[in-house]
């Protein structure tokens, strides 16, 4: 990889859990972002607990593959604690990590609503099936 | 609500949290849900912990309002511990319990195509702005 074409980060940012096929879903979307977003963007994953890297270690990879901007995504269906009161304060500690770095935390993807409509459609084939 | 009308039901199944801002995002997938699905379908929440109803309580209210066929979704990302065996465990004592009510479970919404797809593209509009 040619770390200087890198120029922005994005990091997609789970719970984590015990059983390693859990993280199957979120490695489908890392290879989908990768394949839209082009070659000048590091997509990579993070984890709360119980799975690696957690958040500061994967800023840091992105940082020293030369990302100037990292936004991260909570993949979290819901503002629980774990977005409102763990992810701030590591985003705090990523930034100051790397003061030269911008760093955006998003709002988590199911306040979205085109997420929501997805969920929804397929909650509807369910149903039918 | 005219219990007779109602020969199906749909229960979103979550984890739970203690924020109750957390549940917001499944309220709304519920409300979309009742629009699309209709009068003669019953939509609910149901929680693994932290959260009411459980799994059990939910079942058991859409029997009562007349649900003969009844289709549990896990609204989780990856298939971990809870959907892979906690699910697994709950389902067959809601069926012990209502032998003749059919009593599905569904793919969790993680393993979804379009949902991933929607999840991509929701990414990719953090990353423009």
């Amino acid at each position: 990889m040619n770390a200087s074409a890198i120029s922005r980060g994005i990091i997609l940012f789970g719970h984590g859990a015990r059983d390693a096929r859990w993280a199957e879903p979120f490695e489908r979307l890392a290879h989908k972002l990768r394949v839209l977003a082009g070659p000048d963007t590091r997509v990579s994953l993070a984890f709360l607990d119980l799975m690696t890297p957690d958040l500061p270690a994967a800023v840091a990879a992105q940082v020293a593959a030369g990302c100037r901007s990292i936004t991260v995504v909570p993949v979290f269906f819901g503002q629980g604690g774990h977005v409102r009161r763990d992810l701030p304060l590591l985003l705090d500690a990523c930034r100051t990590a790397h003061p030269a770095v911008d760093i955006r935390g998003a709002v988590p993807v199911g306040e979205d609503d085109a997420v929501l409509d997805a969920l929804t459609a397929y909650c509807l084939r369910q149903l039918a099936g």
